[in-house]
């Protein structure tokens, strides 16, 4: 997509290094991180410097392809399941971080040459799909179709295009006015900044919500639609995604509101057979803590939000059952959540 | 309730001062706010110095109070008027200031002393009855229950006691521990604040989530019932209140946890049918796009949260059916919302 007129990936490789937009930075500051190293890659996907499943994804399968390049050709194969290992412990949800992971890892297996080929190869396949979500995304958008979605799933959170938001970007080369309410998602603040950020860029209405006010707003009839992202798919069609998101799923359903959730297939997680089974990552207290941004002067402060003495629970993400799911934008088409069990079979 | 070892009321009169603990500067300072005139006890009311439906109907008598001590004998009638217009337009959604602006009003017409006696009076009715609510209330909650609860609506939302958490400081005392999640309550925090702090001081186990985490916690059985406060009941028991009230009653119904609302009788507002003719307050959209705390050396800054390009949406308060609540925990008992009807019957 576009910053300034010029076209970014939120992730690629030239060489053996990996460039990405760092997220933390954004919408204050925007600038590209350069890493020069698995291990620093590791830490990048660590510390949310990208973030994002199909982001994380290709990151990750970057970082391997870097694990390869670095082997010693003495301990090539050992070095190789040490990368894989490290890259797989630093973040648990998203499962296109172990797709992706697990694809260049058996390339690297053949050589480094491969094994970068390969994790170029995903990050295309990446942004193709998301592209093609947003067609047959669109299709679900009329004129001046008002939806809400959660968290940020658009283009920062993939490769290119997005998955939730990509159905909003095409619908507007459609010429069609989208609104957009965007969660502003605590505790990190995704929906505000990062959301908030894409939409301005790309010329698309939108208002910020507190995560409180989006059942009040389908109550009074300001919400169409709902169009959500997905850190991984269960074979049931259970989805886990930021937290907050069942929240809304509930809240859709009781007003009859369809619920969509946008996902590039690499997202089903076919060895987890329900979303009991997803592994849900706790987040450190201090994110629901602290803030940070930038004071009046544009000098970035962190500030204590809360009461000083106040334990605080921080799950990152939840579960949102299949039956809430109105329909899973894929890059194949809609389908129905519990038809994702004949999707595993195809592939 | 007790601020290091000494008892506070939320906000009360002396001579023709009001005094009352400054909410905006809480929890990261303990201070008092000394209003010496009707128009300053409106700006009090008016900037959130002091807030909470019973503390706003308490600082609004005493403002009415005011007016009536500042108004010159040759025009006293005129001025009472003019006084009562300009409290009532503080802020529009509790029911408590219109209440206790008319009661104190009624009084003033007699003169000046009988208004500070009402003001008085009708503070006192509310700590008592905030004291009652908890007794009742309390009697809902075991050993080791765990409740959810939304914005503060603990003793500094009303004169002492509180509504919501008043059952708990009763339980406390009955010696049952009872945990809390307090909802964090954007875009104000007054959960994460206010709440955190009132629960710290009174030794009550709790944890700060993000308003995002509730549903996810239920889904889990972390939580075994609700409690929230109100702004303002309508005849028919949908009820006003913070923001995100609507979404966590949603999310209890469809988990099948028990809501319960926790509210002085004088919150219901029987000229107000049903709660689509409440009207709901749209607050600043800055409230939304920054925020205020102390940096790590103590001082405080506000910073950007949100793109800063972006609009936002603030509306303040929601309301939830009656349908979604499964009793209203008052000074006379714990009532289904479809019986306030009986109750303006016989008040």
């Amino acid at each position: 997509m576009q910053v300034n007129h010029k076209h970014y990936r939120t992730v690629w490789m030239e060489g053996s290094a990996v460039f990405m937009i760092d997220q933390n930075l954004l919408p204050f500051e925007f600038s590209l991180f350069k890493s020069v190293s698995c291990s620093d890659t590791c830490i990048a996907i660590k510390d949310m410097t990208t973030r994002g499943a199909g982001a994380i994804g290709a990151a990750a399968g970057f970082a391997m392809a870097q694990g390869a390049l670095e082997a010693p050709a003495h301990k090539y194969a050992e070095a190789l399941l040490e990368a894989k290992k490290t890259i797989e412990q630093t973040r648990p949800t998203a499962n296109d971080l172990f797709f992706a992971v697990n694809e260049v890892y058996k390339a690297a297996c053949i050589n480094s040459d491969e094994a970068v080929k390969k994790a170029m190869e995903l990050a295309d396949t990446n942004a193709t799909a998301c592209r093609q979500i947003g067609e047959h995304g669109s299709k679900l958008l009329q004129n001046h179709t008002r939806i809400a979605t959660h968290c940020n799933a658009g283009w920062l959170a993939f490769v290119d295009y997005g998955s939730a938001l990509s159905p909003v970007y095409v619908a507007k080369q459609q010429n069609k006015n989208i609104f957009v309410y965007a969660d502003e998602t605590r505790p990190r603040s995704q929906g505000g900044r990062l959301t908030g950020w894409e939409l301005y860029n790309e010329n698309i209405d939108h208002a910020i919500i507190p995560d409180n006010a989006t059942a009040w707003l389908m109550k009074k009839g300001e919400i169409d639609l709902v169009i959500t992202g997905a850190d991984r798919i269960a074979a049931n069609g259970d989805v886990a995604n930021k937290i907050g998101t069942l929240e809304k799923a509930i809240a859709a359903k009781y007003y009859g509101i369809p619920f969509y959730v946008a996902a590039p297939l690499s997202t089903i997680d076919k060895n987890t057979p329900t979303g009991e089974k997803i592994t849900i990552e706790e987040r450190n207290a201090d994110e629901v803590h602290y803030a940070t941004g930038p004071d009046p002067e544009g000098k970035m402060r962190t500030i204590r939000l809360t009461n000083p003495n106040s334990n605080a629970c921080n799950p990152a993400f939840d579960v949102t059952p299949a039956e809430l799911i109105t329909g899973i934008i894929t890059e194949k088409g809609v389908i129905h959540p519990t038809d994702i069990k004949d999707i595993i079979l195809i592939h």
